[in-house]
């Protein structure tokens, strides 16, 4: 699944993911009304109006970008209902062609880790069936547990040629509580960095390994020291435009052959039509401006790229 | 949350919990037969064997024990139907008067925890409605995107008289990787296990804070350090039975009020039906079985606790 997501990114030349993070205050009051109207103002009507949102914003986007990444939370707020929406969503993008990075963060005790891996990325089996539950093409994990934490999920992307991205530097304000506290002279999240790449040394696609990382946008030095690090990883970055990171952060997080890293935005995306740059589409029109800020981003990015 | 877990910590004078973590193949055949026959061998199928499997131990143990602590994996592997199981089991374990621990290990940047924590244990708001989606009584947490990736969950639990359990030394082999990391001379787990006492001094109910930690019965000496850390976290100890733990290492887990400490077996008692000890129940009564675990289980932990 590295190598499709590679050779997606060289297709649209654009090395970035939509994160289909639903608030239902970013869904149109159109869209809201007209779920609302079939289902009532309840779970099940919430997460119709977040499925035909994302369905409008996918169908805006799909020709021009890579993967999306859908934050399993927005979904699992909404109940079952919720849950049965994001099934649905990675479903809808998986027959779109794209790539479906599943934002679940899970991670757990060995026997634990495993069911999640089944549940998420494998195949779990019933009497004499099997079934793919949420059937993501990566997922990304906690490290806080260890290796058997993460081993049951490498285990079953082998099988089933999926990946992960296993979190290292998040992107958030206090990541650096206990992420960048030192161990002999090195932050926690470098020796995190160093275990990704040596779990992904044994778990090559033709380039890159399945086994990656997520790196903050907002800790473009730290990124560039990660890169070093962990050469053969792919790094999903989050914290693109919302979160503060700008295109000349991303540069260091990307190796010469301008690929290693791909790059999340999820409000400045799915929520365009609220800016003011993109209000001129009208919420009527909320896909129209998602499709917009998709190609500002990539031009963004671009730019940032050629003139390093 | 927490004064009614320890009010029936003392009524049952139980400081156990039931992890209902429901491998299929615990599930006695008879009950697969059963789910099968109405649902196919399906998600659905298995959802409902599950299910059925959990209601009847929870019937033959209620009256025994305090809370259970459903491990949210063992569900979300069987996809949406499994989901569906898992909120149900909530729901009946709380209409049979039992504290419910998700055992659901989330914990991502602020905006999106306060998603999970809306989820699992307060309202989202849908139109003028508003719904619990999982409404469990306490959930688990993972603490490595520090402050703010918590907070989210702790003013949710203000607000609806909830409670956490933060992972702080986990039960597993391989939880040294990085928790016992050495960070100016102390484990990263006593950094933690130190936040954790923090936050939870601001957030007390009568005698112990609803913010508790979770710490493996499996390293029993690191248990004994991290109740001094944090005298007034409830500790959510896992790892006991078919991990390897057993009531002597317990001990220092407790404080002097005989409170402080409650302990998880889920394989040991729902399994119970398949360890040589119990095999006379047979598995159709696999839930005596499961009841005579508990009664065994709380033996040992009694004897341990006199005499220390």
């Amino acid at each position: 699944m590295i190598n499709k997501l590679i050779e997606k990114i060289k297709a649209t030349n654009a090395p970035i993911v939509v994160g289909l993070d639903p608030m239902l205050s970013y869904v149109p009051e159109h869209v809201q009304k007209k779920a609302f109207a079939e289902y009532g103002e309840t779970l099940e009507g919430a997460a119709e109006a977040i499925w035909q949102f994302n369905k409008a914003i996918v169908d805006a986007t799909y020709d021009l970008i890579p993967a999306v990444k859908p934050q399993v939370a927005m979904y699992e707020q909404f109940g079952v209902p919720g849950m049965a929406a994001y099934e649905k969503t990675v479903s809808y993008c998986q027959e779109k062609g794209l790539v479906v990075i599943g934002d679940i963060k899970r991670g757990d005790i060995g026997s634990t880790s495993e069911a999640y891996a089944v549940g998420h990325l494998g195949h779990v089996q019933v009497g004499s069936n099997s079934y793919a539950g949420f059937h993501e093409d990566f997922a990304t994990v906690n490290p806080y547990l260890g290796s058997d934490g993460v081993k049951p999920f490498i285990k079953v992307c082998k099988e089933e040629k999926k990946g992960l991205f296993i979190l290292v530097k998040t992107s958030n304000p206090s990541s650096g509580e206990f992420q960048d506290r030192l161990i002999d002279g090195r932050p926690l999240y470098e020796w995190v960095g160093e275990q990704v790449a040596a779990w992904g040394a044994d778990h090559m696609g033709d380039s890159y390994s399945y086994i990656g990382a997520v790196v903050g946008a907002t800790y473009p030095k730290m990124g560039k020291v990660l890169r070093s690090i962990m050469p053969k990883a792919y790094i999903l970055v989050p914290g693109y435009g919302a979160q503060g990171g700008q295109g000349k952060d991303l540069v260091h997080f990307f190796n010469k052959d301008g690929l290693g890293a791909i790059v999340n935005s999820s409000r400045g995306i799915i929520a365009a039509y609220k800016q003011e740059k993109y209000a001129s589409f009208g919420a009527e029109n909320f896909a129209d401006a998602s499709r917009q800020a998709v190609i500002d981003m990539v031009t963004d990015i671009s730019t940032a790229l050629e003139s390093v």
